[in-house]
């Protein structure tokens, strides 16, 4: 069973604004077994949104559109889907009493325009508003449906687990959607994906999507199913097999953010961490900190933008900086150990680089950044060259600092 | 002139993804006189991806089709096009040598894969990708455009602006679009709109959109015209009368981010500034360096996430915290003073506070942030209760944080 979600608003087509409406339904409609397929945006345009609704429902069982449905004369979605069906415009008048009590409610007398809003399509069912004046509609056309409902997310929401889910659920399949999601990092995607195909590619049934993020992979495994118990043994194989084709650059098999994979070992290593960063300025911290309860395990961070600021707070030696460069392999490590013994931390991190656009040498361009990793017995650093602009190469600097405490303790068990 | 955008891929179809490319092309697209008229979402599906480009033909003069265009099966554009368009797939070795060379420069070799990307439908122009290895195609269709663009914003973004601009300016309208962006903090959006909507209501050519983001009000001014001076002096109007409105609320009236204007004030007062952050841990310093060239203003920071790091790195005194408690206007203005001292900087910013989830109590709920600027002649401070979850409340601090810098050079001058 398949749904299409239309979007409908002038200001969905402007720079500004972007539905995301549809991530909520989507979630609710794979939760019912229901894929979308197919997603549209279309401005209060008569023509364009009888079209869009006509193609939808050619195509799918389900169509859902959003928006539209308010007092004014741009809210089209009633008058076209009435047109589209050849249905005659009824005013429903119990509808009509709600939205005048509504108002009543706030103190003040229904404007005329609103009554437009009490206008059914014949056959349709009314699906109550609890948030707003705009009731939800909900049309079968032959063996199809046609569900309208209100912009507002506040409004939508609750109208959609209230009215439509039960409505939906009753006529959607056995067929549920099961999926793993695995992330790889440390690996370019064509490369992931050379390992993982001659995998993936043996699983007719399993959908798989490669997703590329900065510094970062992900592997969603899809599987629509009637049958979950057998799914979750096939996504578990596969999930193994492609684990093992990928070796230590899969970081999670369930979803879980390199944040949260490090706070996990971290906590259960009852170890503590301190980060001193340059080029990344705050992002590592930031990464850390974003999780509920970091507190237990992250003990604080210097942000470095400076070489005074490196000797002066983090103990780096300025002849050090002088000899070696403020990028260099040798102030990373300076950076990690120094943190970590001003923070009495299990571990430090030390990150230094040039995030551009300035600042770059043909020895050291622009993406140049040096990682290390202090614990008591001494540091481990690495270079990265990374590609990218500023915001990117700082994404990456943080992914690989994160990996290489991940990595840590890999072989600290 | 009118546009559709078409976005690829079947990650954009499940509850975690959506595409935000299309906001970024139709800023451009408007820039030059072109409106988007529908937008689209298809999955990686051959049948689908047809159809979508098919309709999208019928109706746009110009069509943009995003993302499908990697190394890996999944990724269908360039052989749906060609197909569609009923044009052979020949491999241009030219850019088949620029993917090798870009693999070789990055130390690898370029796996067979990769090579797909060198296909080019037969009279399609090749737009470089300087960011990777999908290049985009242009494809004239009789009176009409196809052009296919990589999905990754960082690839799709500079290819746009170097190859696709130009090219679409030679075919555009007379018609502009004429725009200005003001953003306000410190007003929630119905106390703006309250102000501003008399004002913006005069001005029936405008098209005028209210946006709320974290701590933020955007106003969007949009005019079409084929009279730019015209436009601009209205827009001007209209922008001073609305700032007379607002106030200083208005950070900015030409769209810039609340850094960019801290950064021109620190830089046209040789100021300098250090932070000492607790709750935001980190996020203020990232977003204060994610701008090129801030190292000229920004000194460093300290992410003091326990009480122990916040005596000892930024000189709180235990008894302070002991007394009045780690979340305390007492505790800010030690932290914005100490980090103000060991930076030897013009001005110094605490911050202390609740993201939550947990941590909360019945006198310092979640949400609870106390923000202190130091100069040398002392520090001013303020408390605040933001609503929303961990996120939403640590962007709410920086916001409030940034802020204060700003107000301060308000009255500085």
């Amino acid at each position: 069973m398949n749904a299409e979600i239309i979007a409908i608003g002038s200001e969905l087509l402007t720079p500004f604004r972007v539905d995301t409406n549809s991530l909520h339904l989507t979630a609710e409609l794979n939760r019912l077994g229901i894929a979308v397929t197919r997603k549209c945006v279309v401005g209060d345009d008569r023509a364009a949104l009888r079209d869009a609704l006509a193609a939808a429902m050619e195509r799918a069982q389900v169509v859902i559109a959003i928006g539209g449905l308010g007092p004014t004369e741009d809210d089209l979605t009633r008058e076209v889907a009435a047109e589209l069906l050849g249905r005659k415009l009824l005013r429903d008048d119990d509808v009509l009493r709600g939205i005048q009590e509504r108002f009543r409610r706030f103190g003040r007398q229904m404007p005329e325009v609103n009554a437009r809003q009490a206008m059914v399509p014949e056959g349709g069912v009314v699906l109550p508003n609890t948030r707003g004046t705009a009731p939800g509609l909900w049309l079968k056309v032959r063996d199809k449906i046609l569900v309208l409902l209100p912009g507002p997310p506040n409004e939508l929401k609750p109208m959609f687990a209230d009215s439509v889910v039960s409505r939906l659920a009753a006529r959607a399949p056995a067929r549920r959607l099961v999926s793993r999601e695995m992330r790889i990092t440390g690996l370019p995607e064509s490369d992931v994906d050379q390992r993982a195909a001659p995998i993936y590619t043996q699983y007719t049934d399993v959908q798989t999507t490669i997703l590329a993020a900065p510094g970062e992979i992900q592997l969603h495994l899809l599987y629509w199913t009637a049958d979950e118990p057998r799914a979750q043994t096939v996504l578990k194989e596969m999930v193994e097999r492609i684990s093992m084709a990928l070796g230590e650059a899969v970081y999670s098999v369930n979803g879980e953010s390199l944040e949260e994979i490090i706070a996990n070992e971290l906590n259960a290593h009852a170890a503590t961490l301190a980060v001193a960063e340059s080029c990344t300025g705050g992002l590592l911290a930031q990464r850390l900190t974003s999780l509920p309860g970091s507190s237990s395990y992250f003990r604080g961070g210097i942000v470095c933008y400076s070489n005074d600021i490196k000797s002066a707070w983090v103990d780096v030696p300025a002849e050090l900086i002088e000899a070696k460069g403020a990028v260099s392999s040798e102030v990373a490590v300076a950076l990690a150990e120094g943190i970590r013994r001003s923070s009495s931390s299990t571990l430090g991190l030390g990150v230094t680089g040039i995030a551009g656009p300035g600042g770059g040498s043909t020895e050291k361009p622009v993406g140049t950044v040096h990682i290390a990793l202090a614990n008591t017995g001494g540091a481990k650093e690495r270079g990265f060259r990374f590609p990218g602009d500023r915001e990117r190469v700082r994404l990456q600097a943080t992914q690989a600092a994160l990996d290489m405490v991940r990595r840590y303790f890999l072989y600290a068990k």
